[in-house]
């Protein structure tokens, strides 16, 4: 995996930290430790800085990391050891006036094992130093995001190909992992949410027994991880049966605010500006309040990444970001409606890096033709 | 799910919320959120104790909750207000002076953003109050592990009766994880991990394209989760070509010293006396320094739970209580063996739950045969 560039993402964090307070960032968000290092495993922190960077972990994954990143330092601490009070003794070793942690991923229990062994180290926290890197995918970033969009549609055109109005929402859940496997994938980028009529209602439905004949509207929410680690996200609503005139006003509504916003995206907009671009449509519609969450978040290591598209983001969008724009109407017992792309951000505008097909006549599915 | 007796468990906690110093407890942890309430989403909070039980969730998961816990109260915030903040409404609301919250299952970020909104209530660290609860494991919640077990028995079973020299590791556990699903499983309780040879020597190995072929010693460490969402863990080592006898003795001490373990295993028992039981065998025989992790662990809800098996646990286990017991030698670039199996601790002594054959003859595949 060279073709990552772990040493010049390090290099970019370190030349970062010089701006901040902290001489060094004790990391502790996994996804994040892979982005910097290409280390797999978990149980592990990474001290970073312009005097040391090392990598603790356990004896579990010496190997691991003589495999996965043989420029590190490692130290191995053994079952006898706790996780904290090992990096507290490399820590003081390297002699650290300021070390910055990452607020969000290092809980209470772990700050206060730290602080009371780092007597002479001020504990400061941070948030985001690796994420606004990780925001911005660089060619091989945004290559391996495509590979594991191609892997999630490849699979969704396999269970479109073989639906039948007596599969349960588990087979295809089931059917759909297997499938993006079949096409390279290490597997689904999280629980594939499919969802056959009023359970399309719940935003984060597990699919369930029920038959894709019980409704004419099929939700489907799934996206691969590829081997390097990166994910996709997609959403789209399928209808199996007869579609009433709410259905397809619904469906032409979500359409409508994911062109909106996907219109309004290039470098410089501010994410609310993105949501509201969306939200707006919807709530002319009188669907307002049954849009419910934000509108999309980045993707990359982690299924959710900065930045959120919500309505009090005010962050700005970068060109190399990659987000989902997934907005949605959930109608209580009767069904829901999510239309969701991965979309790059460009200078001037966006490329929609996703291409299953999402016009109306495109999700209708006529099981007698 | 009425079996699962969420009212009395949430009694449990409040009965042992009296004798701390803390009114209420704010609980953070998704798999203690569900051993209370039954709710199966993610990014919720549970209010708990004598005066309020206030379920604080987002509009994604409103009618979920309904379906999955009706009886619970709940409070629901749209997409405009974070979910620190909705808690430190609903806890201004019930006035409280002392609010307990979970110090491993909070982060630093969190933590400062409740205190910052909560300036007449004082936040209180606890540690391990759901958790006590949930170390020991009711009549229901054996037979869901028993059913989670059952489950992946059966797919290894399969597995094992179709093994093949030509299959890679990624195909047995892809394989494996379909199979335990068509016994009814909600999925793998973990990523499986399938290592043939050298890569057996790596604790924590993913799976990847090497041959069974090439290499005598194949290891697989699965488990089912069970439609409550119960987990079992097990590991088995086999033997697919010729055993050398440094193999041969090293299976051996490792089933001695699993034996050893089990056998001292009983209510009463401090959880480190257990680790040192298989310990010592190990370190008789030469291999101290080849097993650099602790025995194991409890499972239930999460793959791992309270108690800890480790060198250093002072723990004591109860009957109720189901852990597994998992020693193990790795030998770098040569092989690994670890046999792991799944107890419940009852009051006079221990009945092992798992029932995959571990003799070293049970373990020897012979594909000529």
């Amino acid at each position: 995996m060279a073709d990552a560039g772990y040493a010049a993402r390090r290099n970019r964090l370190i030349r970062s930290l010089k701006s901040s307070e902290v001489e060094c960032l004790l990391v502790t968000r996994e996804s994040s430790i892979r982005y910097l290092t290409g280390f797999t495993g978990d149980s592990s922190w990474l001290l970073i800085g312009p005097t040391a960077t090392v990598l603790i972990s356990d004896s579990r994954y010496q190997t691991q990391i003589r495999e996965e990143c043989p420029e590190l330092e490692a130290c191995i601490r053994t079952a006898r050891k706790s996780l904290t009070d090992t990096a507290a003794g490399v820590v003081c070793r390297v002699h650290l006036r300021h070390l910055g942690f990452e607020s969000d991923y290092l809980t209470v229990a772990q700050h206060s094992a730290l602080a009371g062994k780092l007597t002479s180290t001020n504990l400061v926290p941070t948030n985001g130093l690796v994420e606004v890197l990780r925001a911005v995918k660089d060619k091989w970033e945004t290559a391996q995001i495509h590979e594991a969009i191609r892997q999630a549609e490849r699979a969704i055109a396999v269970i479109r190909a073989g639906l039948r109005p007596d599969q349960t929402e588990t087979q295809i859940r089931f059917l759909l992992e297997s499938s993006m496997r079949d096409f390279g994938a290490a597997g689904a980028a999280f629980e594939p949410i499919v969802a056959v009529g009023p359970t399309a209602a719940l935003p984060h439905a597990h699919a369930g027994r029920r038959r894709v004949s019980e409704s004419s509207v099929l939700l489907i929410d799934w996206g691969a991880v590829s081997a390097a680690g990166y994910r996709s996200d997609l959403t789209r609503v399928f209808f199996t049966g007869r579609v009433t005139k709410k259905m397809k006003s619904v469906y032409d509504t979500v359409l409508a605010a994911q062109r909106a916003a996907i219109h309004s995206i290039r470098a410089g907009v501010v994410c609310r500006d993105v949501d509201a671009a969306a939200r707006s449509v919807i709530e002319k519609a009188g669907y307002g309040r049954r849009f419910g969450h934000g509108l999309g978040h980045g993707i990359g290591l982690d299924i959710h990444e900065d930045v959120r598209l919500s309505p009090t983001s005010e962050e700005v969008l970068k060109p190399g970001m990659v987000v989902t724009v997934e907005p949605g109407i959930y109608l209580d017992d009767q069904f829901g409606v999510r239309v969701e792309d991965d979309v790059l951000v460009t200078r001037n505008g966006c490329e929609v890096l996703t291409s299953v097909p999402r016009e109306f006549d495109d999700v209708v599915i006529d099981f007698l033709a």
